[in-house]
């Protein structure tokens, strides 16, 4: 197989794990025998200072030229004074919107192995094991009108059918490959886009007779990602509450450094970016848990391309260096060994070879 | 002191635990030589089924007559296919609304005798001590435009200076009076009204500077609520943000069956209702938790009435009887004595004659 990938490494820790995720999808087009073209280019605070533009029309040909993203992370307090279309988060919105890449989609499993890092008891964060679809490009983010004067701000939740039942249908094709639950999250008894949301999983759920569904509030659900995150199998929710839950659900299990995450549209093209952000304070130092951009690169194999072993090679190999007891810093615990980003990436390629 | 406050009891659990509230405001109206007249009236499922509305006029008079008003709870499956006009909540967010309840106060606070509740680990939840402050009447929850059409939904974020200004220097008191730090949550990098809530807060920070103020995005604080709830002192929010925020954050503690909350104005009229729900399985039961209930009445004593040490004593009967081992079964852990509801109460009122 053949194909194009747009790395844009961002900011802070961005170029090192996209560095590592290259390095581990090199190794798998060797030994698959695949061809990837990587196209460099610039995003978030790096594409300011150089075009004065989170995302410069360069980097949007790059991106239409290939036929994936692969990002690393984009923000830093540098840029924490400029002007909204100058920051560097400004670089994320525009290119999500830009590319039509509706449906973020966000894997949260619990590994045996991290537990111990986690705020939750370990039994009631073991065996976590859900993905949150976010719709990605609609309500508060992108809505008319939104201005603010001296003296009041408007945003605007906007909703149409044909948004929801896009990212509808995508959530329960997501839960149909997985054990067949769906909980769609929403504010019904407040807002009238939730009443329209509710209403189109109700009538899309005739389509798939396989998936069983639960409505549940946003207040509830942000309760029972704690209390009994188990209960979740695949989440499926608007924009502004996705935002707040995912990030939620991203912590639970004790891994955030581990997360991976994909936004696509409905033709398999999509950016994929660990959860994690640009952490300035430990960039360049070869520190960084490079595990949630590997993932994500195994997360763009599996969804774009269609390459399902090499994305399971890809993650067993992860998950064996973890089981073996090697771990970046941030994820240490008594009794494991802390090795560089670079060392870690050493390990899991040679997992990858040995599998 | 002579003070009347109207009791709305609700649907569900609500009448078993503001009757317990009532007995212990009994006990300290003789003990203290205070006169507490009482107007019961109806609103949420039980009002619907009376009166047909959520909030009928009486139950208004019955408030606009009375000095505070006290909640029980409301909801249940049986109304929830009725029309949103004649649904539960409509009772609530219509008496909010109707008498400008604009600032909910939620504290959360770890007790120590409870932590094996928790879903967290001990030594995440322990000594978390924060006080969640909402604006309750504006925002996606009432402004215009709000309707849905066949093809899609509109909801509207407005708030306006004087909104926010009020909400905030309210929480600015609050956290005066406290360990003097004020975490204002927003999504200043991507909605209108956060850059203005924003600015808001950084503008009437001058006013109280003993208070030091961090901003935080919501999807961090979504986060941080679980990682390191103690960095939490005083939360300040706009209301979504802050239904979302402040029941993820009051599971953290293990003991939602615990938590009141107040939602005030101004000239110190207020609200007060436990964060629970109305749970109609064990409704009739004599098994429900009165403890929140009781806090509730607490806090109305101190924020409604200034009777500061009456409160602080039913405060501490409650913890004391918790801490004698005693609990209702929500709060079930290995060594407990399992109390029904009236039972409690008895040994709070014992505890309060004992002080
Ligand atoms: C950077 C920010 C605009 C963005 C969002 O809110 O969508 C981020 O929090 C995310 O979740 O990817
Ligand atoms: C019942 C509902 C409308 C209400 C709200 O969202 O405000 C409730 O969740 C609360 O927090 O008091």
């Amino acid at each position: 197989m053949e194909k194009t990938i747009a790395v844009l490494p961002g900011d802070g820790i961005g170029p090192e794990v996209t560095d590592a995720a290259v390095k581990v999808l090199q190794s798998i087009a060797m030994r698959y025998g695949h061809t990837f073209h990587l196209k460099h280019a610039a995003i978030g605070g790096c594409a300011v200072d150089a075009y004065d533009n989170p995302l410069p029309e360069e980097t949007v040909a790059a991106c239409e030229a290939s036929d994936a993203i692969l990002l690393g992370a984009v923000g830093g307090t540098k840029w924490d004074q400029h002007p909204a279309h100058l920051r560097p988060e400004k670089g994320l919105l525009n290119i999500r919107k830009r590319f039509g890449l509706f449906a973020n989609i966000r894997p949260v499993k619990a590994v045996p192995a991290l537990l111990g890092s986690s705020p939750l008891k370990e039994e009631v964060a073991k065996e976590v094991d859900m993905v949150i679809v976010r719709e990605l490009t609609g309500g508060l983010y992108f809505a008319e009108p939104k201005h603010r004067t001296e003296k009041a701000g408007v945003d605007t939740l906007v909703y149409t059918r044909p948004e929801i039942e896009r990212i509808v249908d995508k959530a329960f094709e997501v839960a149909r490959g997985r054990r067949g639950k769906l909980t769609s999250v929403d504010k019904a008894n407040v807002l009238e886009t939730s009443k329209l949301w509710r209403e189109v999983v109700e009538e899309r759920k005739a389509f798939y007779p396989d998936v069983e569904v639960e409505h549940m509030l946003v207040d509830s659900a942000a309760m029972k990602l704690i209390t009994d995150p188990r209960a979740f199998d695949v989440v499926v929710t608007e924009n502004m509450f996705g935002d707040i839950l995912s990030d939620e659900a991203s912590v639970i299990t004790g891994s955030l450094g581990m997360l991976p995450s994909a936004s696509i549209r409905a033709d398999g093209f999509g950016l994929y970016e660990p959860v994690h952000g640009s952490a300035p304070d430990i960039a360049g130092q070869n520190k960084a848990n490079p595990s949630a951009a590997i993932l994500s690169a195994a997360m763009m194999l599996r969804h774009s391309f269609g390459l399902h072993s090499e994305a399971s090679a890809i993650e067993e190999a992860v998950m064996g260096v973890l089981e073996d007891g090697y771990c970046t810093g941030d994820l240490y615990t008594a009794g494991k060994r802390t090795v560089s980003t670079e060392a870690f990436v050493t390990k899991v390629i040679e997992e990858l070879e040995r599998e």
